[in-house]
């Protein structure tokens, strides 16, 4: 029997570039030890005093449907985070609580998007994208970034592609490049997504992980408040990946169509789950620092480790927990280098084509084991960088 | 800006009928005292040893993505479970686990309808079904019950509505009716969805709460493993409504498709809820009973109550946690009946235009207040239906 033409759209009928990741975990499997630097994943596991608030919530009672928007202090703590992190008047109407940030994500495109309609996205990109836009039934684009331009968006690249798309979707700080768009980037893509009438969807879920520079939403920008979404999440900023919880900041009519798609999707977020959210939102920056601080050191420890390579060159790594590499003076691309550094170090990183065409060349490093082996790490990639360059 | 157009489509445009619903909620918050008999929710919370279990997860370090179809021991349990139950042959690699039975309904309609698809289902229905078909892009359309037939499907109705449409939504026990299909009736469907070649999508959360009879799952009918996917859930079962855990049973090409769209959607189940949700099933039939036992009794209740009665009539309560009451002689509408009781006896119950128009004329009875209560809101209904007859 048939199923929907929707699903053989997800996948786009390509090699999805994962290969390197389900190699890595057989070779764990098969009792190998392998550096892994492919997931962006906490090396820390969600805080007791998080679990124990959660179990408190449910002992107390609050283990019954939450459909709807979410729970409203939950929201106002959202709101309130944003507002001061960003300046933009947020408040808790422009909140809707989501199971996850992915969730976010879809439900945003699933509220802009018809089928048919063009949803861009900026090439090198989080894995799921495409596949999200896809999902909605709408055209997927890739809008190109060049590594010359530290792979900011552009907005005769956005210009090219905006005829027929109702949405442009960016990330800040970036998965997989660890860049950081400034001001005038934002305020470019503002120009753009302004003059051809495009929603922006930001993805600001790596928002606590900022090395240079400052984090700045679109929402903040003059104008922008009616035609930006956010998205959110407590994975990132509190090392909370499993518990699935994620948000979107939003003008309050796409805020109420999320929450009418959301009875027919999800019907709400376990409570005990906001209730744990709430709790480490209160918490406040001290927390959500000490999360980061493993990766703020180990950013470090690779510029301090890369700088004078010979044959790899990282791209400024200004946020989020990967540092991305040029690794095109080697003559290899991403994949072939990637493949090599598994099998002669037993060093797993992601090649830049697993993210779009735009990272050819390149391999995402991500932050996520403990300094020292993170260190030695990094020297091994550099000689073995020399060694394999013709 | 505009909205995505199927936002305005989920809803249909019409009134939706909870009136009633948010009205009980307004008197309740101005402190008024009401019999509310509307919501299909247990009046007992998530069993201790569940959230304990849950908690002992979460702290064991099961707190990191767990995206995919769900964890191997939870989907060989829901399988052991379902192939127990049903007799028919399941394994794990038929369940991918959902965030709740709500998430499953969409998943299944995503993978299997394309924008423009019609998909039926049955009146009267569960209220989030029509905005579930129509967040697919696909067009809902209903196959008319009768309350004569005991609201079971028909063929000749579905075989009226077959062209142009791929799938079939049915739910037994049935929500709002409280009946449950019997072996003929769902061969009957069988033969019907088999000949207009559509799939047919069971929804069987209240599968524990069986009073007559027996539940029959289609899937367990000749031939019908390879068109039927079933929807199920810990919600009803273990009382496990906030947990938001759910599955499907779907032959293995299907469930593929919906762990692609996971990736899209949800990006997976908290691995701690999971492992509550397999420590709550090993607990074995013995717990479900208990969870169960209150509206066991209540629909005794309910018979000696109204049985004998002028003016009401209850259709056959064979499962579920509901009693559909036949108030036509009155010479009411369900909703007119339902807010004159509400207002003269502060008793609500759910108007059957709620559910659609195949039960109007009639009222739905949510059997979750203590047994006392229940019984006095019973006979005060009776009552009521005879004062209130032309």
């Amino acid at each position: 029997m048939r199923l929907a033409n929707r699903i053989a759209h997800i996948t786009g009928g390509g090699d999805d570039g994962w290969e390197i990741y389900y190699r890595t975990r057989a070779l764990e499997q098969a009792g190998e030890a392998v550096i892994n630097l492919t997931i962006g994943e906490h090396d820390v596991k969600t805080d007791r005093v998080i679990l124990d608030a959660m179990h408190a919530s449910a002992l107390s009672g609050n283990t019954g449907y939450a459909f709807g928007p979410g729970n409203r202090a939950l929201r106002a703590a959202v709101a309130d985070r944003f507002a001061a992190r960003t300046g933009a008047p947020t408040t808790w109407e422009n909140i809707v609580i989501t199971p996850g940030g992915q969730a976010a994500l879809f439900a945003t495109h699933m509220a802009l998007l018809d089928a048919g309609d063009r949803g861009l996205f900026c090439d090198p990109y989080y894995a799921t994208y495409p596949g999200t836009i896809r999902a909605t039934g709408a055209i997927a684009v890739p809008v190109p970034t060049r590594p010359e331009s530290a792979f900011h968006p552009e907005a005769a690249e956005i210009a090219a592609r905006a005829a027929g798309a109702r949405t442009l979707l960016i990330n800040t700080p970036n998965n997989p490049t660890g860049t950081v768009y400034s001001r005038a980037t934002l305020e470019e893509v503002a120009r753009a997504v302004t003059e051809h009438d495009l929603w922006l969807i930001s993805d600001e879920v790596y928002d606590s992980q900022v090395w240079d520079g400052t984090h700045v939403s679109p929402r903040a920008l003059p104008g922008m408040a009616g035609r930006t979404i956010t998205v959110g999440s407590m994975s990132k900023s509190h090392a909370m990946t499993g518990s699935r919880l994620g948000w979107i900041v939003a003008p309050v009519p796409v805020a109420e169509a999320v929450t009418t798609l959301a009875t027919s999707t999800t019907y709400g977020v376990a409570p005990f789950v906001q209730d744990a959210a709430l709790f480490a939102l209160r918490q406040g920056d001290a927390f959500e620092d000490r999360i980061a601080a493993p990766f703020r050191r180990r950013r470090q420890i690779a510029l301090d480790r890369l700088t004078g390579a010979n044959r790899v060159r990282p791209i400024p790594a200004q946020g989020a927990m990967y540092v991305m590499l040029d690794i095109r003076d080697t003559g290899l691309s991403g994949e072939a280098f990637a493949l090599r550094l598994l099998e002669e170090e037993r060093i797993a990183v992601m090649p830049g084509e697993s993210f779009g065409r735009a990272a050819a060349g390149h391999v995402r490093i991500a932050m996520t084991v403990e300094d020292a082996a993170f260190a030695d790490a990094l020297s091994r990639l550099a000689a073995f960088a020399d060694r394999v360059s013709d």
